[in-house]
Parts: C-alpha cells; structure tokens; sequence
C-alpha cells in the first residue's frame, strides 16, 4: 500500500475529527483498518492519535502487519484488546474526547469507556464518509476483481450443463476466482428454476436440467476490494414468461444506468429502474436497486427508495433490478459502475450477458 | 429443524432471562438467531417474548423463512430493522423491561432505544451459555463437518506436488468441501515453508517446491455447524529442526487431548499443551490452545492462560498448540474434540496425521 496515500486518508480524517472535537479516533470495523493502516489481517484496531497512528494487533499477525502497515505504531496485545487500547490512548497527554465507531458492540464500548481515563463517545460514520469516493488505485483493484470474476465465468460456461449441481457450479467458479489470482468476494449464488425467487439462496443439490434457468450471483476479491455481478440465462430454450421478465429487468437495469453521472440525486436512479419493472406489471423487488462496494461488499451509497443525496465523481456501486416470482423464476442483472463527472463507466462490461 | 428441540432451547433461554428480569429479548447475532429459530439467512433478528418468538427479517429472505421457522410469527420489514422491531415490543403488553444481546453496536443500540417505549439494557452472554453445551443434533452435524473436511483432504492429497500454489491448493480443497454436500467453514490457510509462521496467513502465489513444508488450515459447514482442522506436514524429507518441532507439538496436542473430561479445570488443558512447548525449549503460541465451535468458528470455551471454569459433558472445542518461527517455519495441529463424562472423543480422527 502506498503511502502517501495512506497519509492523505488520515489527514482527511484528522479534519473531520478536529470538527467534531475528538482529539482521537478507535477504529475497529476490519476494513476501516484496513483503510488507514494497510493491514489485511483481523481482529485488530487503529487508532488515530494526533501524532501517530496505532495498530492493536495479537501475536498471530505481527509478522504480517509488520510487513503491511509500515506507517504505523504497532501495538501487540496480550490482554484483552480494550486494555491494550486503553492503555495507549490513556498516554496521551493532549487528548481528552475520543471517539470509538458506533460499529463497536455495546459490551465493547462499556469496557472501553471503564478503562479510559477520558470521555468516549460513539463517533459516526467518520471513515464510511472518506471511502464512499474512491481514489484511482482503488478504482483499479475494482476494476481488476470485475474482470478476474468476468474471466472466471467463462473459464465455467462449459460446466454448465444438465446434471451439473448449484453447489458443484458455485465451488468450480470459486476454483477458477483462486486460480486466476483473486478471493471470493462473498457467498456464490447459484440458483436453479424457482430456487432463484430467493435473492439470496444458499447452493444445494439442486440439479440442472436440459431445460432449465439459472442465476448466478458471484464476486471475486483483489487486494481487499470486491466486485459483484449477477448474471441469468436459461439452458436449452427460455419460456414465454422468463423471456418478459428478463426482458423487463434488463430494460430496467438499462434505464438506472442510464441515469447515473455526479450530480444526479441518488434516489432518481433508483426510482428509474423500478418505474420500468413497475410499467411491465411485474412484481417490484424489495431490496435496494444498488449498494456501494469496495474493501466492503456493501457500503456506501445505498440505492433505496427513500435515500437523500447526489451521486459523486469516484462513487463505485451496483445496479441490480430483479423480478421474483416464487414457486417460478428469478431474474437479477448486476453490474458495478463508476460514477464520473459526465455519466458512468461500467466496470464489469467485460462479463457479458444474454439478450432474450 | 426439529421443533421440539428449538422449543426447548426457547423454555431455557426464557428461564435465563426471567432471573435478570428481562420480559424479552433481542437476538441480533446470526448465529443466535439460528440457534432459536432454524433461520439460516443473514440480516434478521429475533425476538423471544412471553409468549412468541418472532423473526424479523426482509423481502430477500422471507419465502426462506417461511420454510425454516416453523415455530416464528415472520415479520417482514419494509424500514429499518430497529423501528419493525420496536414496533413488535411496543406491542407486548406485559414487557416492561428489556435486553438487547451485547454485541449489537452502540448505534443499533441508540437508534433501539430511542424507538422503544420500555426500558432497554444489554443482556451479556444468554443465548450463547446455552449453545456452549452442544445436543446430539448438533454433535452429529460437527462430526459431519469433520469427516467432510477430512475426506476433502484426502481427496487432494494428489495435487500437493512440487508447482502447485497456496492458492489452488487452497481453491482444490474448497471444491472438494463442496462436492462432498459441505460449505467452507471458514478461509482456507494454506501455507508453504516460513509462510506457516503466521497463523492466519492468507495463501498466496507462493509454488510449492520439491522439498518443502505445508501447513493446511480449513474446515467444513454442514446445516451451519463447523469443523477446523490443521495439519503439516512435509514434502520431502523433513530437516531436523521441523521434525524436533513437529514432535514437540504432537507431544503438546496429545498431552493436552489427555486432560479432557468434564468436571477439569479448562485451564489446566491450556497448560498442559504449553507446559510441553516450554519443556522442548521451543517458543511458546501466543493464541489460545483452543476454541469452542458449532454455528461459530470460534465461540465458547476459549483455552486460555487466564481462563476460569470447568468443562462439562457436550463442550465442542479445538486443540491446537503450535509453534511458530518467523522465517523459518509455522507447525499447529488441530484437532476437534467431544467432551465426555469420562475423557473425550476426537471428532476428526479420520483426518490422518504425521509422525516424524
């Protein structure tokens, strides 16, 4: 990790600690870690002191953080990780508010606020607001999860013929994700038929027929960012119904798309995707239309109805519209866009999907 | 899911929480929601009220809930989970008073309170002190876990040749996991030569050579239970150093096997695996000697230097001392075990270990 830009997320950081008057953040969702240290290992902490930044880290992974984090104080426990904290954070002098992430349990937050000789208070969201614009490096590991998965399911598409299980198909496309250089990002999906009304179905026995649908929703990982993509098709010969509904979410998917450029309120484009699928007379799915991605498979922005804010240059997410229709079909279409200045780029356009 | 088994984890769980005066509980941890209700989804809470357990979940996962929890009135939630939640306690006439599982965030647990019409306090530890002691149920998925796990070794064993990578090895064993009807437990860590010296190393591109050292950490989930197994071993002859240390460490594993039985002190089966390590003059493991598994990798009992307690008939936990130096190489050995009334019994003994 370089850096430089390390240096430039904790001075961001630092500003929005000044404004809210902490003199100090604890930092422990793992890919906030991640963020301003470098670390890939867990169960650690940062803390963003105004002089240094710490990593509470146990003995399993000082060898590793040693190697990654090389901007920062580590801090090996061999107490609890609330002790070690404490401690550290108790030694500086010019610090009296800090914050913790409301991430952090309550038990957490209890045993902190006993061992710290200064006022802690639940911090917001602080991190989140800095990794919801993504800087080129980041947008580059994106883009390469999207294409090692994008390669994966076609390195597949010969395995997918009757007979095969969802649960076969799902580990043969992991296979391929480890061996073209990545991680899973996330559970693979593998839905045949009706198994795909589930949005997220677990793989089981299920076989493939000669006439038969399926759903595929998969990611790979890349130096800690994820990519995201669903694709659907059908084996042998699409029914009447299945044609329409793909049709629908594919228009709609198309239509959220098309939308997308800084600027642009964020609910619009929601709304845009499921006007459509709402226009065909198809039932609306219940989740959101898109999550942010990047070192978390869902983050910041979400697509829903009801949120408030306009996208932004450097914003990376999903667009996923759905119809599902139990006891019958699924059909889901995720890409994951780059938001820039005049619209979007299609960072998993190297996936390529059906046409009914 | 059976049923009666559920009810009766219902009837003690309600009988905890009347000692501390809790009229109902909010179960927010995954694997406590699927403890009491069957539910195997992610992003859904549970409720245990006087007289109802509820499951509070979302359009994603509700045709899956329908068929899981037999014994729950399913709410589906259309906002967020803390305000359908608040709505359902607000309901319930009899409840004064109120916990919330501790490990729920401190933002979780504002958001609550601030919805709530009844008093709210973290409830430390409920669910969890039940499910520490494991029925025949769920002994019969571990060990299903473990076989699947151990057979999926076997099955690999092949492609462990000079030219392979961590990373399609690790890849290899996840299909294979699959194939044999399981999960991945957790990531898989394999890891060649100095590599193993980190405990939680994520495998990478590093190819194995024609004498080399492996060290394999991985486990299966059968109906969400875990198994975890490592083992080493040598490709090649192995050095006198790696043999020394792979002795020490069997040594530790098996005095530490031997302690097991309900009613012993847990940390005298810490110490009796450290003792071991000390006596070879070898560097001590920082992490524990072991964990309790079931629907979590890790959870109750932890084998500490510090910890307090007895083991009782039915704990599920690892065994795994270790030795690691930086550099030059990484040996643990794990094992599951059973506690009995009269010693204990080796859940993954059809995973086969080396003797040097």
């Amino acid at each position: 990790m370089n850096g430089r830009i390390i240096k430039g997320r904790i001075t961001t950081i630092r500003r929005l600690l000044s404004k809210k008057k902490f003199g100090c953040l604890i930092i422990v969702k793992p890919a906030n870690v991640s963020y301003v240290t470098g670390f890939s290992g867990d169960d650690s902490w940062a803390i963003i002191a105004p002089k240094t930044v710490y990593l509470v880290t146990d003995s399993r992974y000082t060898e590793q953080a040693a190697g990654e984090c090389r901007n920062c104080e580590i801090i090996e426990r061999k107490g609890p990780i609330t002790q070690a904290t404490a401690k550290t954070i108790n030694g500086l002098k010019n610090v009296r508010t800090l914050g913790v992430e409301s991430s952090c349990s309550i038990a957490v937050f209890k045993a902190l606020q006993k061992k710290l000789k200064k006022r802690l208070r639940p911090a917001e969201n602080i991190v989140e607001q800095v990794r919801i614009v993504k800087d080129d490096g980041e947008i580059a590991s994106i883009k390469k999860a999207a294409d090692i998965a994008a390669k994966a399911l076609k390195n597949i598409l010969k395995d997918i013929k009757a007979g095969v299980s969802e649960n076969e198909l799902a580990g043969k496309l992991d296979l391929q994700i480890r061996l073209l250089g990545g991680k899973t990002g996330f559970e693979t999906i593998v839905a045949f038929g009706p198994n795909a009304s589930r949005p997220h179905h677990q793989p089981g026995d299920r076989i493939l027929k000669t006439n038969d649908t399926v759903l595929i929703d998969f990611g790979a990982r890349y130096k800690g960012y994820c990519s995201d993509i669903t694709r659907c098709f059908s084996v042998g010969k699409p029914d009447v119904l299945y044609k329409r509904v793909y049709k629908a979410v594919k228009e709609a998917h198309d239509a959220a798309i098309k939308m997308v450029k800084a600027g642009v309120e964020i609910v619009k484009v929601d709304s845009a995707a499921r006007g459509v699928i709402a226009k065909y007379d198809l039932p609306v799915y219940g989740h959101g239309t898109g999550h942010g991605l990047g070192l978390e498979i869902h983050e910041g922005p979400t697509l829903t109805k009801k949120i408030k804010g306009k996208l932004k240059a450097g914003m990376v997410f999903t667009i996923e519209p759905a119809v599902y229709m139990p006891g019958k079909l699924g059909v889901r279409i995720e890409d994951d866009v780059l938001v820039t200045k005049t619209a979007c780029k299609i960072l998993t356009s190297n996936c390529p999907k059906k046409n009914y």
